[in-house]
């Protein structure tokens, strides 16, 4: 077949499409040809462990937001790669909340294995991509940053996979300019022993808020504030961690909330999420969206409407995320190579149509959960994606909620069954709150 | 006459452009269409505090890297405007050595006086300059930040006054990863009481360590400690402040150093300079320079060897600030206009390569200041820009580094003529060390 495919990134979601096209290709398909550019010096996206905070060497904003210390905030067993399991890669069963550098030796793993770096531009930028009516292809302008050059190539097919997580959204509070101490994204959070006998306001509802805020505790700050916008997490914090309302002002070191509480503080963190940033791409090729189960404009949640050549990966909240990038990658594959085809115009609005009416009505994490699920299974379908339970996943993500209601502080030391091999995962040898060191050795050590 | 003229950016070298034409104008010039495309959201480029690091409310790299309490390095008597003396703008007599807050109101006070503000368009980034041989002008991409729309516009010349102190250069050290306290650079520092009690590693030799070192000094820092790479500063710093050789290695919390020395940190602040970064112009019209008194490739340190129909401003190292980007900025203009004729290639080549020899064989700081009023002397010569005493300025400088040599606590409190006036400025109502307000109100006040 004919074809040439850019993919944009080379993270989890850039590595699924690789992944996809290899396998085809393995199996004896023609596959187009596929070039993937990666601004950072290598793959792994936000997995890549990055000191640096601002910009980087050569003054591109950092993209990896991950920190010290960090651990899977969820299972294991529910991002596996139905293709290459864990068993399979560590050759040894190995506990369900890894830490940050466990799952970065997986993800580069299956990609080593599988020879995906012959595909990767590391060190290239994409600067502008722009749709040619009349040739009806895709002028991508890249710059090597090794080689400090810029070049435009020409493409059938664009894949997106930049992903959605490494641009912060940094709201203005009133007197911010006047807080005495450190002010600062999640994304830049890097080292929680910073934090240690320091009182530290962490400003967000969602994933970031919590784990940076048990980060804080774990390492010994002395106090932790949770500031939320519409509803407290609730969950059952330590003593030295609280949850209050929507921060009202900010006076010096004193924070006023809207419940009419104060307290002073010695660093502000913002958790207040990320946003959808494409600056690379054309106006009428631009997905803008807020961070949601369903975004408008992506059929299957993944081909831009108005010119479905244009592909983006990963760029809905996330429940799933590895194995429904992988299922998202190997749709966009056979959309590519033509064993897919695309319905008309119609068809396709009224398949998201439908899609965004259930996704507006989901009552509650639950409710999510079963819709991502439902989801992942319309993909699986249509695709040659090796068989995994998705049941058993869903079964997984409601037990792990439950778990976290139970005890925010324990529900990593509990053990998830695999949806690919059935089997149930080795309870790890040390409990997360006394876990220290995050290093893949002493992870995999058998304790 | 005919042409349009982009200017990139709206700092004090936009500004000195856009107040070159419209002096012009209010002459009774006839100027061409200057439109002045400025990312930030309001003109004064690093002269805006930002409490910011990082990435901005619309996901661009934050620009301005000045910090709360930041006080002037040099007299305010070797920046002044020719045509706007600050006599004239603050209606008083005042000291020579003013915090940010005064330095801005100066900058952006000759903006408004003039009516610079319909020139900019705000909020505006510039995406890509390339330049069309065939039509033999300009395309310059821009995306307006507010209406969230990129468009393409055409001009005959390009100005780059987008500066080369807002993109870190942040070099790795090794066992950086490891090191359990805050690392940043110092464009990302803003409120040095964040580092009260602390002991502050500064790693650099030029004016951002030097100030950084100062401010946590004067702010309750436990010790300061300065690494330099080629030589120390050999200022007489207090007893809580000193000069080391080359960082070595970090190991944790220790830091060793290449003297043999080592010692234990709660931060690192990495001075360690700039880039100059134009990731918005294309391979052939982008200049390629550390920061030096006079770069390679521009003719009078302004006109792209190239294509002299791109102009840069404020590209060298610098002793002169607003009123060399003045002269800069009117000598642009002249030639832009047709009232200064470039010469040929082989002449400008010869020109270049005199001052190039000249600068390379510079010892001393004192023949640096020399140098650059001698180019500023070059410039003046053939501008109708308003006399003023560049010898007297010259002076000044080297009185300036005399008075730092003598005391660096204490420079700040030293007094300078104007070398538009003549007049002597005030000595402050209180001296730096002491002076802990930084606000324009506390500094105008009597005292």
């Amino acid at each position: 077949m004919s074809g040439r495919v850019a993919v944009i990134g080379a993270g989890p979601c850039g590595l699924s499409q690789l992944q996809a096209f290899e396998s085809a290709r393995r199996g004896g398909a023609r596959i187009p040809e596929i070039v993937c550019f990666e601004k950072q010096t290598s793959a792994g996206g936000l997995w890549n462990y990055d000191w640096r905070t601002g910009t980087d060497a050569y003054g591109e904003p950092i993209h990896a937001g991950m920190y010290r210390y960090l651990w899977s905030n969820g299972p294991k067993e529910c991002l596996e790669f139905a293709d290459y399991t864990f068993a399979h890669h560590f050759g040894q069963p190995i506990p369900s909340f890894p830490p940050r550098p466990v799952l970065a030796d997986y993800v580069l793993g299956r990609a080593k294995a599988f020879g995906l770096r012959r595909y990767i531009e590391t060190n290239t930028v994409v600067r502008q991509v722009s749709f040619d009516q009349d040739a009806g292809s895709f002028a991508v302008t890249v710059r090597n940053r090794d080689k400090d050059e810029q070049r435009t190539e020409h493409f059938s097919h664009v894949i997106v996979a930049s992903g959605h997580f490494s641009v912060p959204n940094i709201p203005h509070y009133e007197g911010i300019e006047s807080f005495p101490g450190r002010v600062m994204h999640g994304h830049d959070f890097r080292e929680a022993r910073e934090f240690k006998g320091r009182h530290v306001l962490v400003v967000g509802g969602s994933y970031s808020a919590e784990d940076i805020a048990l980060q804080c505790h774990k390492y010994g700050a002395a106090s932790v504030t949770i500031s939320y916008r519409s509803a407290a997490m609730g969950f059952h914090w330590p003593d030295t961690v609280d949850e209050r309302a929507l921060l009202a002002s900010i006076d010096g070191a004193e924070v006023s909330f809207s419940d009419g509480s104060a307290k002073e503080f010695d660093a502000i963190i913002f958790c207040t999420g990320y946003l959808h940033h494409f600056p690379f791409l054309d106006d009428e090729l631009r997905l803008r969206t807020g961070n949601r189960l369903y975004p408008a404009d992506l059929y299957k949640g993944i081909f831009w409407r108005a010119n479905p050549k244009l592909m983006y990966l990963g760029m809905q909240d996330q429940f799933y995320t590895f194995s429904m990038f992988d299922l998202q990658a190997w749709y966009a594959r056979d959309v590519v190579m033509g064993r897919i085809g695309l319905p008309d115009g119609a068809a396709m609005d009224a398949d998201m149509a439908a899609w965004s009416k259930r996704e507006e009505a989901l009552p509650d994490p639950i409710a999510q959960i079963d819709f991502q699920t439902d989801y992942c299974k319309d993909l699986h379908e249509l695709v040659d994606y090796p068989h995994f339970d998705l049941q058993l996943l869903a079964d997984n993500f409601k037990e792990w909620e439950h778990d976290k209601e139970h005890d925010i502080l324990t529900y990593r030391d509990k053990a998830f069954r695999s949806a690919c091999t059935g089997v149930l995962s080795p309870v790890h040898h040390t409990t997360w709150l006394e876990a220290l060191d995050d290093s893949r050795e002493a992870y995999l050590a058998c304790g």
